[in-house]
């Protein structure tokens, strides 16, 4: 299924041929262009960093048995910057997250990690190293759609296998609805998730109908409405799939006849953190090294049936949920202390992009610290918390502020997992080594300095240094566009147009120009299109129905 | 000049006659309508807790060699919520203030401080422990005006005094540009500190002028103004002052024919840090407690002549006098160590209100964790860091969320200080004592769950719980007015008005209703007016004129 092929270099590492830092420098991943400008800059540096780098990851894995280490990746939905970690913010707002502020404590905190504005993109970026308009997935679907990742796109899951590790992914995953795209078909040994996301599980059910919690179309007489199909029913959709690499993929605790409601939705996310919690100790008991993903859909949660009541003084919906994640996350950390692998495993901790402000204030959680939320490109709609825990290695309550995207994490993550050979070289990836940034606690380390930052597949906006251009829409005046400071001016209210516009607008644009001219050499493709569904070997009767409907509209198109 | 008169009661105390605790109960301070609502549902709590903290206190003099501990207080100007203390909030805009964060993991944090929207009434409510409506102190005066806070007002250091307190005043004061408003009138033995603010010295100065940072009124040809009055101009209006109580007043470091400029600025601002560390060696020597407050006119710094270039990532010309109002923070603290005073002192830093955002984001400032700056009664205009150290009394790195408003202050200093009993009972005062809920680290021993907030003497919001509503202008109707959830929604920007509208704006009107009832029995009553500059024995030709020109327009009123 892939089209990249690379034999393992590690092996020669051991046997001391070739170390992988040159063979990594004669065949270097293809990066954008804003990539080799700094190159051209500090690349000498970056090349005796990478040896820095190099000598203490394999001190590393000398001291670890052989093996990089674990790698632990907890990707949470529709978080703000400032929500996790930092316990003033939380009085604030009323909540409390102790292990997840003491895990905080004992990690790096990575302050200017850029996100994609929704939760398709952004984990299409972690997963691929690549800017999720490369492959058409910039956008987040959240009906039956027959679309999504490509399989031959090579995920992080891919490279990580390719250098040894056990792979498994629980939780969340909104990627599409057709095989291909799903963990199990994308590097994951093991997988169980959601084949939607939160929009089906959470306010196209019954009780949040009845709660008035959405549109509640279904509230009303249905003799009123010609076309049946325009109903958006949580239980007539695929809900939770497993499976394994190769293997059967069935839909799981949902069957025929069944009603999806709040209990499900409570059930499912408890279910995924039990499995994660087994996977976490049959895989701490396994000799490979272990890539485990956990991507929580609390604490977006929108009705209230079922709770017992507010479990913080804020109590918002999303903000109570907060608490259980809290203690969920808690229950991992310690587990991990238990089964003794909390040195040997990189924790990743982050939001996967602002808050989603559709349900604020009821869901407890506003922007704060920045402005707008998900779906927006000013920086509360990409900017989360993202922290990073490896003890001895990374600085313990540290914190860096070089300009990250979470496609960096594909690179970093390849990088100190010692698979950095397996990244596709034929391909653009976004992704850069941000390793010796976070080893070595220094900004000035890092790789990048620059971000175009899309909403779907149109560029909103280009951040370089601390600067920030919106950019204009389609056919108005360029010379009208805004600047912003973005030290200076977290909220993007005060324009710096007049101060940087003559000298900035020509640079930013250039950077945008340049940007989209390297796509003549690596073009952007549509996403991966496919039957919904196909695969799944226990489909119910109301999901066929479902997909009876989905293939008239699709047959529309065609009259 | 004191209305009010009683016997020193701590005598009593120690020959073991009558308990403070008991006399306050028996004499107690007069409060606003709200106070005695809470009293009625948590009366008997509040006097065992006060019974507790009296012990507390009584055990540290005894340790103390009989005194209270000493009080210094740092007023710090326009700065918003999470400006210090917080690294993560440093670091996102590009600074670090290392020393006041190191200050604030040794202190507690009182994340629910409101201030009065601007500098004037949030000294005057934290001097006298009284709304500043109440002496029609609500307006800040940036020229020659005639008017300031009464004599017969009872300073927080007129009732530390009393106890037997040394007390000195550095740096702002900002209270009136008449005699009896100064504070070595106002019940410091010393005092140096600037007659205006800011505005006169930071922006109707030449090199402001030649920047361009203000309306530069002075930077066009002049014989083109009918009025020549129309000018503001630092150098003729009354600069920085000093006396001791009872003594001469003069003007100093400025003499007749000196231009102000924004090395004078730095030279004053350096001169108060100086005095400062010089007072507190002094002061220490002495046998008495002492009451020091240094009130710094930096970070707020318009111009950037005189300047080296940017302190920090940020470079915002606020922004990088943080760098040095930390470094001389720092000197004071590590000062206090070596004299040996740092656990009997308590220390109290906040700022005064939220970012002047007129200079943003040129500051390097704008509002972040909340909305709005100083000027606004959203949450952004009135709440700000603040912090209460001291060791083994107060926890350390500890946070507390109850409302305080800077007039708790009055009565919480007045408690810890030995000198409740000197706080008037003549008069209504709206600090109420907040000590047990700092010293036992509890939120639920908070005697304060409403505050009315003023702009100038216009009540605009009423705060209740974490519930706030915007009060409607004049002639508006009521039931459009907007509530928040200030917990949920840091900004203010989704109103929950459908949600608690109906029974809430009762209520809440009610709240404020029963503050304006209350009155009638102890009626707001004006400023103190008079001739501004009166008393200063070393005038200066210049000063003389521009106070001809306010004659001649005080004159004007009368024809």
């Amino acid at each position: 299924m892939k089209s990249f092929n690379s034999r393992h270099a590690t092996a020669l590492v051991v046997a001391g041929f070739i170390p992988v830092a040159a063979m990594s420098q004669e065949n270097p991943v293809v990066h954008d262009t804003e990539y080799y400008i700094l190159e051209a800059q500090h690349g000498e540096g970056w090349a005796s960093d990478n040896e820095s780098v190099e000598e203490k990851l394999a001190a590393f894995r000398e001291s670890n048995g052989g093996n990089a280490p674990n790698i632990l990746n907890i990707l949470v939905d529709d978080l703000g910057f400032g929500d996790m970690g930092i316990p003033e913010l939380n009085m604030v707002r009323g909540y409390s997250t102790e292990n997840i502020n003491q895990f905080s404590d004992e990690a790096m905190r990575l302050v200017r990690m850029y996100t994609e504005p929704s939760c398709t993109p952004t984990r299409v970026a972690q997963m691929t190293g690549r800017l999720p308009v490369r492959t058409g997935m910039g956008d987040t679907a959240v009906d039956i759609a027959g679309f999504g990742l490509p399989g031959d796109e090579v995920t992080l899951a891919e490279v990580l296998k390719q250098a040894g590790y056990a792979t498994s992914h629980i939780g969340k995953w909104h990627m599409g609805d057709i095989a291909e795209s799903w963990a199990m078909n994308q590097g994951f040994d093991y997988a169980q998730h959601a084949v939607h996301q939160q929009g089906q599980l959470t306010i196209f059910n019954d009780d949040a109908i009845r709660e008035q919690v959405s549109v509640a179309i279904q509230d009303y007489d249905p003799k009123y409405t010609l076309d049946e199909f325009f109903r958006p029913d949580a239980s007539t959709m695929a809900t939770v799939i497993e499976g394994e690499a190769g293997g059967p993929i069935n839909e799981i605790r949902f069957n025929a006849g069944d009603r999806w409601n709040a209990a499900k939705y409570d059930e499912m996310n408890q279910a995924f953190q039990d499995k994660t919690i087994e996977e976490l100790i049959r895989l701490a008991e396994g000799d490979a090294p272990f890539f485990l993903q956990y991507w929580p859909m609390i604490p977006l949660h929108n009705t209230r049936t079922g709770r017992d009541g507010p479990e913080s003084p804020n109590g918002g919906l999303y903000v109570d949920k907060m608490q259980q994640l809290d203690r969920w996350l808690g229950d991992i950390f310690a587990e991990m202390d238990k089964l003794g692998i909390a040195d040997n495993t990189v924790v990743v901790l982050m939001g996967d992009n602002g808050h989603f402000t559709k349900y604020s204030p009821q869901s407890g959680f506003t922007p704060m610290v920045f402005r707008g939320g998900k779906g927006d490109t000013t920086e509360g709609g990409i900017r989360v918390d993202a922290f990073i825990r490896w003890p001895n290695l990374i600085g313990a309550d540290s914190m860096i502020n070089n300009i990250m995207h979470v496609s960096d994490l594909y690179t970093t993550l390849a990088r100190i997992g010692d698979a950095y050979d397996f990244i596709p070289r034929d391909r653009l990836v976004d992704g850069v080594d941000q390793t010796a940034s976070i080893l070595f606690a220094d900004e000035s380390k890092g790789r990048r300095d620059s971000l175009i930052v899309y909403s779907g597949s149109t560029p909103k906006a280009v951040i370089k240094d601390k600067l920030k251009l919106e950019l204009p829409g389609p056919g108005e005046n360029p010379i009208g566009a805004n600047f912003y400071d973005i030290f200076r001016d977290t909220h993007e209210k005060y324009p710096v147009s007049t101060e940087v516009g003559a000298w900035g607008g020509q640079e930013f644009v250039r950077v945008l120009k340049r940007h989209l001219a390297r796509k003549q050499k690596y073009p952007d493709v549509p996403p991966a299109f496919g039957v919904p569904y196909e695969g799944i070997e226990n489909l119910r009767p109301e999901t066929i129905s479902a997909l009876e409907a989905w293939k008239i509209k699709q047959a529309a198109v065609q009259r």
